[in-house]
C-alpha cells in the first residue's frame, strides 16, 4: 500500500496554498531541484561537451521512455521522450496514416484537446492528399467508426469533463474495422493504471508536466506498438533517430526501434527534472493512486453539492467514469477561480465556463479537500469573486 | 571595444581544461545556474500553474527571440524560440515549399549538416508530391540555381570545413530566380555578424546551445520574413501558434506574425538558461568577437603548421572566408582527438577524418591557442595517441 504521507513528503508545496492544479502543472518534486542543479553544474558546467557520453545525455531520451512505458503498460523498448506533446501527436498521426494509405479519415471527438486537432489540419494541410477531420461528440465516437477511417485519435480522458473513454473497447473496435488507433495520455499517465499492452494500442502519446510532475516545458513521450515501429518511416527523420547520427551520413537511415521517433537534440536540463520525478513512482503504486483519488474525487462532489449552490457538475458521477479531476461549471467560473486563487485554492478555468480542480493523491489528501470546499463555499456566500479584478483575463488561463 | 577578460570572467571553465568546443556546446554561463535555480525553486516551485503569468513563461519565446534576433539583424518581431534546431528546419522547409507550389527541387550542399537534409527528405516523403533534395558540392551551388529551385536550404559555416557561404550572394542569385532562402545559422549565431535584413533572407533557424551558450539541449530559433510570415499556414500547427491558444476553439487559426511558429509547451527550465545566456551579449559586441576570432584562428593555424607535421589543414586559409572554427585533417584524427582531451583541450571529431577546434573570444585567448598547441605537438610527437584506449569510438563523437 502506497504510503501517502510519504509521497506528499517528497514535493515542495508552497504555505498557505491547495494545489488542485496537477493536472496542468505538478509541483516540483524536492529532488528535481537538486538534480537540475547537478545536471547544470557539475555535468554541464564541468563535464561540457564530454556531458553527452560521461553524463549520459544521449541516452537518457530511451531510458526515460522506459520508464514511462512501465507506467502505461508499454512493451519494452517501444517508449521515447522528446520534444512536446504537440510535436508526438504529428509523429503519430503522420506514422498512422502512411501505415494506412488507401484511408482518408482521421476520426476524433470534440472532447479531444484542440493541439491534437490542430496537428491533424496542419497535417492534412500539407499532405495535399485528400484526408479530413472528423470531429464528432465524445459519446459518438463509438457509432461512427467505420471502414473509411485511418485513425482514430482520442485523448483518454477530456481534458474540460475527465470524461474517460473507454481505451479496450475502442482500440478493439477501431481494429475490427482496420483503423489505428492514437491515445493521448495526458491527463492518464501518472492519474490512473494504463495498459497499452492489454488494449493492444496502436500509438499513445503524452506529456510529463501534468500527473508525472517533470515541470513547466518537461519533454512529451511517444510509445509505438512493437508491431509497427519497424514499417515507419519517419516524417520527422531528424538526425538523432538516424540509425547512426555520428556517421554524418548525408542519406537517412531510420534507428533501431522506437530510437527513430527522437528527432533533435534533447533537452538535458528538463530531462533532469523528469529523472527525478519519475523517482516518485518508485514509492507510489499507481493502482493506489487511482483507488484515493476516486475517493477524494467523491468526497469533492459530495460536499460542493452540499455546501455550493449555482455549480453544476461537468464530470461524469461515476469515478470509474472519469479522470482524476473534478469539473464544475458556472456562468461565472472565471471569475469564481480567479477568487480561489487569491485565496489560496489553485486550480483552473477552460472556456466557456469550466472550473477544473486535479486531485493527486501522491500530495493532495481529505483535509485540503474539506478546507478548498470550505473556501469555495465562502467565496460562492460572500460573492467575493463579483470583483472587477477577478473579471479581467490574463494571458494564459 | 569588448572587454574579453570581463566577458570570460562571465564563464565556469574548468580546471585544467582549454575549452575549444565551443562550437559544439557554449561552457556555462555563471549566471545561467542561479538562473535555472531561480526557475526551478522560485517560479516552479513556489508559482506552480500562475508562472506561465506571473513569471512570464508563456512570452518568453517571443521575449528570447527578439534578443537573439537583433544578434542577427533579423527585423523586428521576426524571431521566436523554441522545439530543436531540427524542428525549426522542417517548419521553415514546409512553408517556403507552400510558398512556392509549382516548385519541386529543395537545393542544398554536402556540407549541410545532416538532419537538415534528413527532414528534407522526411518532409518529401510525406508529402509525396514529387520534390526532390538535390545536393551539390558547396563550391557548386551557386552554379546550380535555376529556376526549378523552390528553396535553397543551406548551413552558412560548414560544419566540418567551417567554409562560409555567402549569404548575401547566393540569397539575391535565389531570388533573381524567383526561389525562396533558409539559412541555418548553427554556427554563425553569436559567432559572426549577420544582418539577415541586409541579405534580405526569407527564413533563417539556429541552435542557441553553441556559440550562444544556452546549455545541452537549449531551445533553436526560427526567424522569417516580414514579407512572408502573414502567408504562411503552418504544417506544425500547434495550440501555442494558435491565434488564441486558451480559447480551445476546435479550428486552428494561425497567431499574428511569428507567434504561428511556436508549436508546443515552451521548455521553461531550458529557456530561464537560455535568457542569461544571452545577458553576456549586453557587454559584447559581435563586431569585435568577429575580428579577435580570426586573429586567434590565425595564429592557431600558423602554430600548428609550424610544430604539428601531418595535420592538413581543412578549413579556409583565409579568416573571412571561414567560420569560429579551424579544423585539420588526419588518419588517425578520432585517436588523436582523445588523446588532446586526455590532456585537456577539449576540441570535436566529425567523420572520417577531421579534428575540429572552436575558438571563442569571449572565454577563449592568446594562451590557450599556443598552450593548446604545445599540447598537440606533443602528443603528435610523443604518438601518445597510438593506444588502444584512444582508438575506442564513443556514442557521441
Amino acid at each position: 500500500m502506497t504510503d501517502f504521507a510519504a509521497t506528499k513528503a517528497l514535493f515542495h508545496l508552497p504555505q498557505g496554498v491547495i494545489y488542485l492544479d496537477g493536472n496542468s502543472l505538478g509541483p516540483l518534486p524536492k529532488s528535481a531541484a537538486t538534480r537540475v542543479s547537478k545536471a547544470v553544474s557539475d555535468e554541464w558546467g564541468e563535464m561540457l561537451i564530454t556531458g553527452w557520453n560521461k553524463a549520459g545525455w544521449m541516452a537518457q531520451p530511451g531510458a526515460l521512455g522506459e520508464r514511462i512505458g512501465r507506467l502505461i503498460g508499454a512493451a519494452a523498448g517501444s517508449t521515447v521522450i522528446g520534444d512536446t506533446l504537440t510535436i508526438k501527436v504529428f509523429q503519430a498521426l503522420a506514422s498512422g496514416l502512411s501505415l494506412r494509405p488507401g484511408r482518408k479519415v482521421i476520426l476524433s471527438d470534440t472532447g479531444n484537446f484542440p493541439t491534437d486537432l490542430y496537428m491533424a489540419e496542419g497535417l492534412i494541410k500539407a499532405l495535399d492528399q485528400g484526408h479530413v477531420l472528423k470531429t464528432v461528440a465524445p459519446e459518438d465516437v463509438a457509432a461512427n467508426i467505420d471502414e473509411t477511417v485511418a485513425v482514430l485519435m482520442l485523448t483518454q480522458v477530456d481534458y474540460r469533463t475527465g470524461r474517460l473513454h473507454d481505451m479496450n473497447a475502442l482500440t478493439a473496435q477501431a481494429q475490427g474495422c482496420g483503423a489505428l488507433t492514437i491515445w493521448d495520455l495526458a491527463h492518464s499517465a501518472g492519474a490512473l493504471p494504463v495498459d497499452l499492452t492489454a488494449a493492444n494500442a496502436d500509438f499513445a502519446v503524452g506529456c510529463t508536466y501534468k500527473y508525472l510532475n517533470a515541470g513547466p516545458g518537461a519533454p512529451a513521450f511517444i510509445s509505438v506498438a512493437p508491431r509497427h515501429i519497424d514499417h515507419i518511416a519517419p516524417a520527422l527523420s531528424g538526425w538523432l533517430g538516424h540509425a547512426a547520427p555520428f556517421a554524418f551520413d548525408l542519406d537517412y537511415r531510420p534507428g533501431a526501434g522506437i530510437e527513430r521517433m527522437r528527432v533533435g537534440t534533447p533537452p538535458v536540463l528538463q530531462m533532469a527534472a523528469l529523472a527525478a520525478a519519475l523517482d516518485v513512482w518508485d514509492t507510489a503504486d499507481i493502482a493506489d493512486v487511482r483507488a484515493r483519488s476516486i475517493e477524494l474525487t467523491d468526497l469533492f462532489v459530495t460536499l460542493v453539492e452540499a455546501a455550493c449552490p449555482g455549480l453544476t457538475l461537468a464530470s461524469p458521477r461515476d469515478g470509474y467514469a472519469r479522470g482524476s479531476q473534478i469539473s464544475f461549471a458556472h456562468p461565472d467560473g472565471y471569475a469564481i477561480m480567479q477568487a480561489l486563487i487569491s485565496r489560496g485554492v489553485i486550480g483552473d478555468f477552460r472556456a466557456p465556463d469550466i472550473m477544473r480542480f486535479g486531485f493527486t493523491p501522491l500530495y493532495i489528501g481529505e483535509e485540503e479537500v474539506r478546507a478548498a470546499v470550505a473556501i469555495l463555499a465562502e467565496i460562492l456566500e460572500s460573492r467575493l469573486w463579483d470583483r472587477p479584478e477577478f473579471k479581467t483575463r490574463a494571458a494564459v488561463t
